[in-house]
C-alpha cells in the first residue's frame, strides 16, 4: 500500500469509528431507521442534541448576544409561498443537474458521475456541457452499464401546496435568508431604523439533494444559523477589524486560477486593504467565524477561506468564501459560507412585490444642492399643444436636461420629444438650489452562514483520540454535552445515597450529569471519557468519614480531593456553565 | 349595550391592543406581509425571539433539566416519509371535513361553518352527518349565500417528495412524537435499557389548517415542546405526586356529559386515587405543566384541566385533558394537551415495520412457572400422515391446549384439526416447569405536549396592563425578553460614555439590554416599560460625581441608588440570569 493510501484507509478507518461511536452513544444516527432510512435525514441522539444546543448556544454569543448592539434575531417559517423564491431567484438557479439510466431508471447526479469517472472538476457546467461530456467520454450508469439519457436541471426546493385550494404553491427554505430579506423593513423600522443591522436567524432549512451520500455532511434537513447584515454601501461605517489578532489563511479566486492550491495568510485588515475581500464587514464577519470556528476546538491549520470562482458562486452573490475545515474521510469540507449578496435580494423583492424597500437617511443638517431644471412657458404650451398641452409638459419636466441644453446651444428654433415639436424659445434650463433632507438607498448585505448538524460532525472528528486502547473524546469543555459524571466507587452504601444525592444537586443547578454504579471503576471513566465528560467524580470510602471525594479531569487524567459540599460550585466554575 | 357585550368589546379592545404592541415593537407579526401575507404564518421579531427563547429555555428547565435522570431530548427530522403515518393513523385520521360553494367556489371547515350558523357543538360528526346537518338546516355560503356542497374531509398534512423520485411521498410532521416512536427502541438502548424513559423533542411542526382564523393561536407552522413518556404498563413505577402542593382543576369528561361548564378542584394524588386521571404519569406531567403555565405569569384561576370526550379526543388516544388559559378576545384556549396514547404509537410501527419494538424485562431472578404443553406421538404421526406429518405436527403444537384437553376428556377418539383426524391415543398434554428469565412488552406512554408561539401569546396577553395611560408590559422577569435598559438621564457627555460603557458590560456578561438616549426621561421609561424591561438604569449628574446611578423596577416604579460597579452583578441576581 502506498502512504497515501495508507493515509487514506487510516483516515476512513476513524470517521467510521467516530460514525460508530456517534451511534452507539447516542449523538446521532440515520433517521427511520426501522423502516430502513432515508438518505439526507439523520436523528440526534440525546448526547447529539445537547452538543447542537451548546454549538447553538456559542454562535448566538459570537453572533448576536455580543453584537446586540447592532444584531437581533428573528425567526422566520420554513414553508414560503413562492413568489419569494421567484422574486430570490431560487426557483431558476437553486438546481442541480440530473441523468437518467435509460435502462435501470435509476437517477444520478450528473456532475458528481462526470467528476468521479473522468477526474476533472465541472461545477457551473450548463446540463447541455454535461450532456455533451458524457456522450464524448462515454460515460455509463455505474449500476447496470447502459447509457445515460440527456442532463436535465432538477430544482431542489422542495414542494408542497398550503391550504386546500391547490394554486397555492409554497417550498420549504432553503436557507433562512428570504425570512430576513422579506421582514427587512419591519425589523429596520421596530429597530428604529439604525443601519448597519444584522438580522440573524436559527432556524430549519431543506434541500432536496438528489442523492446525498456524505451522512451528515450532506442533510436534506438541517439547522441553519445566519446573520444577513445590512449596511449602507456609501457609508458601511467603521467594523473594528483591529480588535482581531492572527490572521485569515485564504485561498483567493486568483491563486486557484494560477493553479495553487494551499492558502496564504493574511491580517484581517490587511485582506482588506488589498483588495482580498472586498468588503470591511464580510472581513468582520470571516474573523468572528474563524474565532467561533476555534472555540469549537479546531487549530487554525485545520482550517482556512476559499474563495469561490464565479461560476462557483451561488446566483445572488458578487464574492463568496467558503470556510473549509478538514475532517476525516472527506476532507476538507464547508463548514460556513460568506457571501457579499450586495442589493440581489432586496432588489428582487422590490420588483416583486411593488414595495419600496429602500432606506431614508437624513442627512445631519439639510444640504443645499445647485440642480438643472427645465422652465416651460406653460402659456406658450397651452396655446399651441391644447388638450395634449399637460401630456408636453410632463415629457418636457422628465427629459434629460443635457438634451435640452445641447438643442438649444445648437440655436435650433424647435426641440422634438417624442413627435411634439416644441418651440426653443419656450424652453429655458436654469440651475437651481435645492434643499435635500437625506438620501435614499438599497442597503447592501453581507452572509455569514452555518449547518448546525455538519459542525456536530466535525467537533466530533476533531475531538476523536485514542489512547492507550481508549478512546477519549476531548471536546472543549464549555460545550461538553455531559459536564460531570457522578460514581460511587461500589455500587454499596452509603456511597450510592452520597453520589445520587451529589447528581441530584448537580442536576438542580443546571449541570447536565450523569450517574452510574454499574461495572469496574476503570469501566465507567473510560465510558464518560467516551462521549468527553470533562470531569468525574467519585465517592469512596473516605467520602463518608472525612466528606471529601475526587475530581478527575478527562484528558490529563489529573486527580484532586475536594469537598463534598464544594464539587457543584467547583464544576460549574471549571465549564463556565 | 348588555354587560356581556361590554366585557368582549373590552377584551377585544385589549387583545388589538397587544398585537398592535406586538407588531410596532417587534414581539410578531403576520410573515410575508410585503406579499400581502398567507394565513397561519407569523413571523417572531427581536422581543418575540428572545422571549419564546426564555419560554423554551424554562419548560426544558420544567419538563427535561430537572429530570435528567430519565428524560432526554432528541431531535428528528420535519420532512417525514409516508409510511411513518399510514403507521401512526395520520393519513387516516389526521383531517378537518371541508365544504366548497357550488357558485363562488369559496372552501370552509365544515363544522366552523355549522357550529357558527347553528349556535351548536359538532367536532367528531362524520361528513357525511355534517352534509345532513347542513342540508336540515339550510346552512348556505356565508360570502356568496350560494348552495354548498357535499363535506369532504381534507387531509391536514403538508404533502411533498422527496428526491428525483416522485414516488417517494412524504409529509410534514404535524407533531413531533412520531419521530420519538420511531426512534424509541434506539434511543432506550442508548439509555442502557431503562424505564421509565422521557424522550423529549422541541422542534418544527406544520399542520395544513384550512382557513385559520385566530392569529397566533392557530398556526400552520409551529414549534412544538413534547415529551413521550415511555413506561411498563404493569410497573409503572412511583411518581413522586406527594412532590406537588396544591391542587389541580379539571372539568371531567363526566361533569361534561352532566352539562357543567367550569372546573372542580382536586389534589393531585387525589385525582389519581378517584380514577379522575387514569394514570399516575399522566398526572405527574399535568402537575408539572400547571406548575409550568403558572412560572409563566398565568394565575391558577385563569387556567384549568379539560378532560375529552371520546370522540373530541385524537385518534391515538385513551384519555386526554387539555390545559386551557383564559385570554382576551379567544377566551379559553388550550396551551397543552396531555394524551394517554397507551401502546398505540409502537404498536403501530412493529405492524409496518416488522420490526420488534418490545422491550425485554429481566425478573430479579428467574421464575418458574407450571405451563400446559401437548406431547405427541411422532411415530404414530409420521406412519399416519406421511408427508404432511411435519404440518401435523406444527398445528398441534400451536393449538389451544384447553382444545386439546376438551377433546380428551369428552374421550372421543380423534380429535380434528383443520381436516386432520388425529388419534386421541397419540397426543397428551402434560404440566411441566419452565423458568422464564423475564418479560417482553410494549412500553406505555403518556405525552404533554406545548405549542410555544401560543405560549408567547399567552404571556404577552396576561403581562399586557395599563396604568394611568401607560403601557407596563408586566412579565415575569425570569422570562423577560430585554433585561436591562440603560438611560443617560441628558445625550450628554460625561453621561453618555458612562452610560454606554455600561450598557457594554452588561452584553458582555450575558445580560440582554438596551441603550437609549433619544426623548425625555419620561418617554424612555414608557418604552422600555411598554415591553416589559424590569429594570432602568439612569446615569445622571450625580454619576460622575459619586460613581453611583438609580436602578427603577418596572411594576414598583420604587428607585434605589446603588454604585456603578455593582449594577451588573446586581441586575443579574435579580433577574436571576
Amino acid at each position: 500500500m502506498c502512504r497515501v493510501d495508507e493515509v487514506m484507509s487510516r483516515e476512513h478507518d476513524k470517521y467510521d469509528k467516530v460514525v460508530e461511536l456517534a451511534k452507539r452513544r447516542g449523538f446521532f444516527w440515520p433517521s427511520f431507521e426501522i423502516y430502513g432510512g432515508v438518505a439526507g435525514f439523520y436523528d440526534l441522539g440525546p448526547l447529539g442534541t445537547l452538543l447542537k444546543s451548546n454549538i447553538i448556544r456559542l454562535w448566538r454569543e459570537f453572533f448576536i448576544t455580543r453584537h446586540m448592539d447592532m444584531v437581533v434575531e428573528i425567526e422566520t417559517p420554513v414553508i414560503t409561498p413562492e413568489v419569494v423564491f421567484e422574486a430570490s431567484g431560487h426557483l431558476h438557479h437553486f438546481t442541480d443537474p440530473i441523468v437518467e439510466c435509460t435502462s435501470c431508471r435509476r437517477k444520478f447526479r450528473a456532475d458528481q458521475l462526470i467528476e468521479e469517472a473522468l477526474n476533472v472538476k465541472v461545477e457551473g457546467r450548463s446540463a447541455e456541457e454535461l450532456t455533451r461530456m458524457i456522450r464524448e467520454n462515454n460515460v455509463r450508469c455505474p449500476f447496470c452499464g447502459s447509457d445515460l439519457g440527456e442532463v436535465r436541471v432538477f430544482n431542489l426546493l422542495f414542494q408542497t401546496f398550503i391550504g386546500p385550494y391547490t394554486q397555492n404553491k409554497a417550498y420549504l427554505r432553503p436557507e433562512a435568508a428570504q425570512g430576513m430579506f422579506t421582514s427587512f423593513k419591519r425589523v429596520h423600522k421596530v429597530m428604529r431604523e439604525k443601519l448597519p443591522l444584522g438580522i440573524a436567524q436559527i432556524g430549519r432549512v431543506a434541500r432536496n439533494e438528489i442523492s446525498p451520500r456524505q451522512g451528515m455532511v450532506r442533510l436534506r434537513e438541517f439547522t441553519i444559523m445566519e446573520v444577513e447584515f445590512f449596511f449602507d454601501p456609501e457609508e458601511p461605517g467603521e467594523p473594528p477589524l483591529s480588535r482581531f489578532g492572527g490572521n485569515l489563511r485564504i485561498l483567493t479566486a486568483d491563486a486557484k486560477v494560477r493553479g495553487e492550491e494551499g492558502p496564504e495568510t493574511y491580517g484581517v485588515e490587511e485582506a482588506v486593504q488589498e483588495g482580498i475581500i472586498k468588503n470591511k464587514w464580510l472581513a468582520y464577519w470571516m474573523a468572528v467565524a474563524r474565532d467561533f470556528i476555534k472555540a469549537l476546538g479546531v487549530p487554525e491549520n485545520h482550517m482556512y477561506f476559499e474563495e469561490k470562482l464565479p461560476h462557483e458562486r451561488a446566483h445572488y452573490a458578487t464574492q463568496t468564501f467558503d470556510q473549509l475545515v478538514r475532517i476525516s474521510r472527506w476532507g476538507w469540507i464547508e463548514v460556513s459560507g460568506h457571501a457579499y449578496r450586495g442589493d440581489y435580494d432586496l432588489q428582487g423583492h422590490m420588483r416583486y412585490s411593488g414595495q419600496d424597500l429602500t432606506v431614508f437617511k437624513k442627512f445631519e443638517k439639510p444640504v443645499t444642492r445647485k440642480v438643472e431644471k427645465v422652465f416651460v412657458n406653460k402659456v406658450v404650451i397651452g396655446k399651441l399643444f391644447k388638450e395634449k398641452s399637460a401630456e408636453v409638459l410632463k415629457l418636457l419636466e422628465s427629459v434629460d436636461t443635457d438634451l435640452i441644453k445641447e438643442a438649444l446651444s445648437k440655436g435650433e428654433s424647435y426641440i422634438e420629444i417624442k413627435g411634439f415639436k416644441v418651440p426653443a424659445s419656450a424652453v429655458e434650463v436654469r440651475v437651481i438650489e435645492e434643499k435635500v433632507v437625506g438620501r435614499k438607498f438599497i442597503p447592501h448585505v453581507v452572509e455569514p452562514s452555518f449547518g448546525a448538524e455538519r459542525l456536530v460532525l466535525m467537533v466530533l472528528d476533531h475531538a476523536y483520540t485514542e489512547e492507550e486502547e481508549r478512546v477519549v473524546l476531548k471536546v472543549p469543555h464549555h460545550i461538553a454535552p455531559i459536564k460531570l459524571a457522578v460514581f460511587p466507587l461500589v455500587a454499596k452504601e452509603p456511597l450510592v445515597s452520597i453520589a445520587k444525592e451529589l447528581f441530584s444537586k448537580a442536576l438542580a443547578e443546571g449541570i447536565p450529569a450523569i450517574y452510574d454504579d454499574s461495572g469496574s471503576i476503570g469501566r465507567r471513566y473510560a465510558r464518560a471519557d467516551e462521549v468527553g465528560v470533562p470531569y468525574a467524580v467519585t465517592v469512596d470510602y473516605q467520602t463518608p468519614e472525612d466528606k471529601t471525594v475526587t475530581i478527575r479531569e478527562r484528558d490529563t487524567r489529573a486527580q484532586v480531593r475536594v469537598g463534598l459540599s464544594e464539587v457543584v460550585s467547583r464544576i460549574k466554575e471549571l465549564v463556565h456553565a
